[in-house]
């Protein structure tokens, strides 16, 4: 991935953001929620982050009920799967499909959205442009995504996880490159397709080896790599 | 996925389209490949599939190599996960990361695929506009992939994949929907983190279920849902 080029792209994109807050401001578009409050969506509008950060979760409306015996018994029933998170400045759409729903929740205190509908930026051309920069870029992170949760080891698709969402979140400490929110292990498993049993095992694991550091409030890091 | 919005999107793009081929004609960035021929790509350029279609893999560069005791064995030592195709008039881009590599292959004979420079497309707006709507798309329709992919039982991982792949490139027959080109028991298993063996079973299981129908040229197809 090229830091560079994201990086320009997202600060071309904030020369139209005042101007998109403010103006969904005087439209009544802009809202903010509390820590864990589910974010009302629908498909159709483009959502901004304003501020803070959103957790993207799918829900399955029905399974396919068809048993199969090579399904690990469950520790947790959690019909949820952590699709990733939304930072400050990036646009979400949902999704309809009929097996399952999009649901959108802010993952820290005080984030704040807004939305528009489509036609409302027809005439922002530079705006919609940067979009596109945008949704390019995110288009080769899910490609990433995809292929570093299509491993078959449990332990690669566990430390390529982590790894994608501090590249993406983290931020520089003392203990190296840290996500600077908590994630649970049942939202990591729901993300890996693994079991929350697994995760905590192989996370201890992943610690022991130092591939990762858990800080002792609980946030994740990866130590800085050598040069 | 509301596919008359999607049917729209496309229909529109088309209108573009044309002046774009005649464009990459006359620069010479157009060129034909025969079945399984891979495209010599490179990031930081665009590329659109003029007709046919391109199979999207990616190869591992290496391996974590940490020992997992929960691998099953391997029945193939396949390090090459497919991603899905790419049909006529879609875009597509590569991504560089440290771990792993794209390939596109073209799936069918005579797979023609144009390529441009995001420069070239600065003044054609439209073009760009219509880029944006289908990237859109694309994004949706990978949080979708994201999802079935992420269920944690492989029949359902197999059904779910089969349905969307079906979905977006089968065509009607008097079997149903079917995929209009053969893929490998292999190449799923690839998709959806199992094996070869495994999807082989899991297959026969959907096909006595009536879950699929796999027709006598081995083209696989969802029986017509009754409404």
């Amino acid at each position: 991935m090229d830091r560079n080029d994201t990086t320009q792209e997202v600060s071309r994109y904030f020369s139209d953001w005042y101007k998109i807050i403010d103006w969904a401001k005087i439209h009544f578009r802009d809202r903010s929620f509390t820590k864990d409050e589910r974010i009302p969506t629908r498909s159709g509008l483009l959502y901004l982050v304003e501020r803070g950060v959103l957790r993207l979760v799918s829900k399955g409306k029905h399974s396919h009920s068809i048993a199969d015996e090579s399904i690990p018994e469950d520790d947790e029933p959690l019909n949820e799967m952590f699709l990733g998170f939304i930072g400050a400045g990036q646009p979400f759409e949902v999704v309809d499909y009929p097996t399952f729903e999009l649901e959108v929740y802010a993952q820290v205190e005080d984030t704040k959205v807004i939305w528009l509908y489509w036609h409302d930026i027809d005439n922002w051309i530079i705006f919609r442009r940067e979009l596109l920069d945008i949704l390019r870029y995110k288009q080769k992170r899910q490609m990433v995504w995809l292929t570093t949760l299509g491993q078959r080891s449990t332990i690669d698709r566990l430390l390529g996880f982590l790894t994608l969402i501090i590249e993406e979140y983290g931020t520089i400490s003392e203990s190296g490159y840290c996500l600077p929110y908590n994630i649970t292990h049942a939202q990591i498993s729901s993300a890996i397709g693994s079991t929350r049993v697994t995760v905590t095992r192989l996370m201890g694991k992943l610690r022991k080896q130092g591939s990762i550091v858990v800080r002792e409030d609980n946030l994740i890091c990866l130590p800085q790599r050598k040069k």
